[in-house]
């Protein structure tokens, strides 16, 4: 029944394609996106969706009433770029020094409004309403999802769903996770204050070096000795700096990094523990500590649920090859702050382009398979019209899940 | 001048000798010495000196009035045993089980009686008083040196030496040090109070070994960092013990081991950082810890001119080959005490035996020339009447210190 | 169907509590049972079931054969004790100075027991073969599990079931775990070699106390920084000792402890870690180290497929309340070699004695509520019946997890 | 007899004053010395003194013969200064960004001016020859003492002296040391090369913060455990830089520092334990470390016959209050090169400016009372006629040094 609209959708592959490449050739920064908002906003605009901009700054929210009357299901792309000089040789190369799609959202965004264009041709059939979430920001805290849902982009939204591609599974593979899907990230800086002085007479400084020290040993002990070993935790600390010379102890040092959870519970007790640790040991060897805890994105938890509903779409799905159940991400995502507001499930869409080698999200040379645009948006419909219209709902057994 | 009662105490060598081996087969552990101040008094008593017993519990004073007036020498040898059960294949091996002279108090105790022999035969030449100082209870904390000067030792006297013999240097050579010359040794106690548990489930434990280690690791700072380099120190733990299974994390731990310093200001400050790093290490982890800081014998500090005055008389004592200006010694003594109250100082004299292997002070092969007792009693002889009567003070030029 | 043999094994509860009280009053350590394995098989042979005994040393096999033929069911209870001195104060109190059973395998023993005496009495319903298996020597590694399997006794079963009781959680709840259930646990020793010496002179020592400190310090990065945060994994330092006086740093110092996990790839990863961590640190500091890593039970894994049937069965079986999927766990048992041979499950039947306070499992006063041998012995019987007939199969929707 | 040479230097106080007052406005860095040089040899050269210049590169040596013939004394001062930008408010500040005079080596350059000046006046009374060494590059390694010794800058020399002044110290203060001075002064890196990557899988990164910070810990035996604690040694590490982000683990850090010691046993084996310990934790942990000890100056060693002939010249010096032996200083001197090749000392000479508070060397606010010119002046031909010609040698009965 839908395989009208897919086919559809892949007819729209050079569109979504050409608008992607445009946005990859002028990325924008995580909440200086000023360009790329106008041309989603127009492209929505043009194909009569009501369209929102400003959405909690930045934020673009189109709006697609289906000709029947029913529920509301939220789709979400974001489009900001990273501060990473791009290495690839393309024609399609980052015009903007510096700065680069090096994580996917142009394709995210793409893929997505070719959804919002085969939906709006085929409104006749949509039982409810669609809510498209072009998202700012969402590669630096604070994300651009809080705000937009402060400022009421999901009123009226019964479910909502998000795609992730990924540039290290091959297209057609599907990654689900139900409940924890994405680590809860915060970060720390500590200020270690001691008292500098010359290096050959350490007894009258105090040396903020071997403090720090200390402190990055000490701090091992939360995740191998504090935290319940069946729930993952990271407490990564990402750079020590303090001192330039050979002869002079600095004054002070500074340490920063990042702290992921999925508990609650384990969260509190890791910031409740550094501070413990580091003020602790600041204050055994005399230096005063200065400690910033600063509570990031939380954790994404798929609701079960919409993880199956995605599951049952995707085995349904023209071009969807594997279906993987995977194992809980320590990296984080505010698409996190979606789903306490709402139902629905974060998923992953492979996109590994052809050749090797292969590489990683936020690297210089990091490229995706256009096509893997078409299977996100083929997602994305199936699922909107399984929830709005519960089709083919009875029509399929509930396969087993491999395990 | 003295040449006759050099030679005089050569011939009580065999005499000396029969003492000491006696002392040597029935050793007596310190504060618990019974017999050795019976044997000590009543060689003192026949020689017709005025004899004191228990002075500050066990010690044993004799009291030998010269016929001229003048002032007070005192000499001190110590008699306490170790406990170590003595391995050597010796006719006066030890019969004591687990019981040794293994630093050779006996040998001082032999050199001591022997000076005492001399100087009474030769009292007419005496201007002036030599109080010989038989002390208990050198080797534990608390010594006998500190009772036995409350007791009144050293009432009335104006300087006082002390000598130890040495296996490890040659016969014939001895060691002197101006100022200071042996550590002051402190010794601590660190109980640490966790939480045990299955060693599956570290997370509900607080495991008092991993804060024990991280003590030891910050207790290093103290000497690495915060003691002057050029100030010597020595924190030193000497033993860790916690746990005895695979599987249990124990409720604690215990730290225990010596501080070794020379300057109080050092010492103070080593404490009190000591404390410090401990007790927040302990509160850093949730641990609770009891620090124990014991203060032991204070450092012995050789008054300069009394050690030139030794250094003069070892120049003109036949048998002396050799006289050092040694290193501060990071070994602890009590005789500490003494120069607290009095002028003095305390040297080292060669007493290696002949052969090999030679074996350090407290091993259980441990073995001293007896001859190191005429070089002793020599010592003390040509001191006593250098510093009563000015002996040969003009006749000498001062010989310039090897550098 | 199934509900006059509950009805029969509720009957039976006096006789099972009959005999579980005698073994908890004549408790035997784990390799050395000898009683233990007489009255189990004793009781099995009256039952008319064909019995082995020796099995791998001192395990007991009894093999029902019902009047039906079909597939083979393997049931089992482990039948060892703990040192440990029991403090209970009931009339069924240890008799045995410091043997006790205080973890329940008295508990699994008399329901074991008692659902082989019902299924033996029905044996005209039985489609197939029950295998019952009596091990010993759960407690210690080797556990005797693995020689029972060398010794055949899983010859020819097609499924194993084991269950462990919970003095921790209340009557009428079961706890199932898909998957990994519990860890794979080893042990090891590191045994540090340095050079002892006077606590006053480190520099000519090898301190093998600071070698252990800084070993204890790099161990935890195992855990913090190179396993995968998503898998679980413990390094447990259980004992670490040396020294044992105030002034001598000691020769060496031991330290032992236990790895769990459950990913092969992580405990060989583990494994390699330790030894290069270990090694490299007393190189570094000039000690020799002696590292040895023994290997114990593997990790419980739980076939999906056995965990769901187990759970249907328990959702049929009168006086289960409560049916949770838990965590996995840390703690290890050897159970995990059956599995690692044939399909199965292991589960945990709530059985905390009424009143207050409840004391957790290895604890002297340790105790279970007897009725939880009904519920074990009822899910047994469940489970059998279920895998040979297939009894309720169809008759019962999936009721959905709880999530 | 040398009191008309001692007010002709004081007569000379406004022209030392001056040309170091021109120094001071136009400070050059060390090994970038171009005017400083120039107009040494320009004074020296008017007063009529053999010059030569580019001696070892950029040293001036002066060379005055005595009208008597006789033997041969150097004296040296240095003159570069350092990369400081001062903050004193004074007339003759510097005019050069970010380079002062912040050690006082325009205050030595000065003070041996001067001293040429009156010698060159009163050479009828000198018995032999006075080189003056004027020395670039003193505050950097390789500083320029050792080059211009390889020129033959002490070619025909007897002995060589050498003064610092000291802000620290009140004028009239004379600090003299015997045997070991100042430290030896090595430096060392540390190059960690680990492998980085995203914080929240650090299982996938060799962290190099980790190693370091182990590295850190690590070290602080060497000074607390392995060093014979009467030997000053000071293992420093001034700077630790590694990663800037707050969720990248970092490819490397970088670790650098210091070393100070006195004996050349305990400098081998210090490197040799840093080497051992900084590549073993490197390699426990996975990673690759290049570590990098680089040779500075050796210790200043004076010689004591000629630190005491110093001493008695004090004393007689119109001007000194008080002559203080002090300890060694763990800073470091390349006037230790000349004191490898010819007898001489080096000592320090107070000149606290007037008023609070006091600054120290190598501190922008650092100040000098330029009366301390004439102070190292008269002790510079004090001693240089002492030396020459026996000056008051027999008519002063040696004084006993303070203890």
């Amino acid at each position: 029944m839908l395989d009208p609209l897919f086919d559809q959708l892949e007819d729209l592959l050079p569109e979504m394609s050409a608008f992607r490449r445009d946005l990859h050739m002028f990325p924008e920064l995580s909440h200086h996106e000023t360009e790329t908002p106008k041309k989603v906003a127009a492209y929505l605009s043009e194909l009569g969706l009501e369209v929102k901009t400003g959405v909690g700054g930045r934020g673009v929210v189109g709006i697609l009433r289906g000709d029947k009357p029913g529920k509301t299901v939220a789709l979400r792309a974001d489009f900001d770029a990273l501060p990473i000089q791009e290495e690839n040789d393309v024609p399609y190369k980052s015009r903007i020094d510096g700065v680069m799609h090096a994580c996917g959202h142009d394709i995210h965004t793409g893929a997505l409004l070719g959804t919002a264009a085969v939906l709006s041709k085929n409104k006749d059939m949509l039982e409810g309403t669609v809510v498209f979430l072009h998202q700012f920001a969402e590669e630096v805290i604070p994300g651009g999802a809080k705000s937009m849902i402060d400022d009421g982009c999901l009123d009226g939204v019964d479910v909502v769903y998000g795609a992730h591609v990924s540039s290290l599974h091959p297209l057609g593979t599907i990654g689900l996770k139900e409940k924890n899907a994405m680590a809860c990230g915060d970060t720390f800086e500590i200020e270690i204050s001691g008292r500098g002085g010359h290096a050959a007479t350490p007894h009258l400084t105090i040396d903020p070096l071997m403090v720090g020290s200390q402190m990055m040993i000490n701090l091992q002990q939360i995740v191998s000795r504090q935290v319940d070993p069946v729930k993952p935790a990271v407490v990564s600390v990402t750079a020590f700096n303090g001192g330039d010379s050979y002869n002079v102890i600095p004054d002070s040092a500074r340490i920063q990094g990042t702290v992921r959870t999925f508990d609650n519970d384990v969260r509190d007790a890791i910031e409740k523990s550094m501070e413990s640790i580091v003020t602790t040991t600041g204050e055994g060897l005399g230096a005063h500590v200065d400690f910033t805890y600063t509570r990031g994105y939380p954790a994404v938890w798929n609701h079960p649920e919409e993880t199956k509903r995605l599951e049952k779409v995707a085995q349904n799905t023209p071009g969807v090859e594997q279906i993987e159940y995977i194992q809980e991400q320590m990296g984080m995502e505010d698409f996190a702050y979606y789903l306490l507001e709402r139902p629905g499930t974060f998923f992953w869409v492979g996109g590994a382009p052809a050749g090797e080698p292969i590489y990683p999200h936020h690297h210089p040379r990091f490229d995706i398979d256009e096509r893997s645009m078409v299977d996100i948006g083929r997602l994305f419909i199936g699922t909107v019209y399984q929830y709005l219209s519960g089709v083919e709902e009875q029509a399929q057994p509930e396969t087993a899940r491999a395990e």
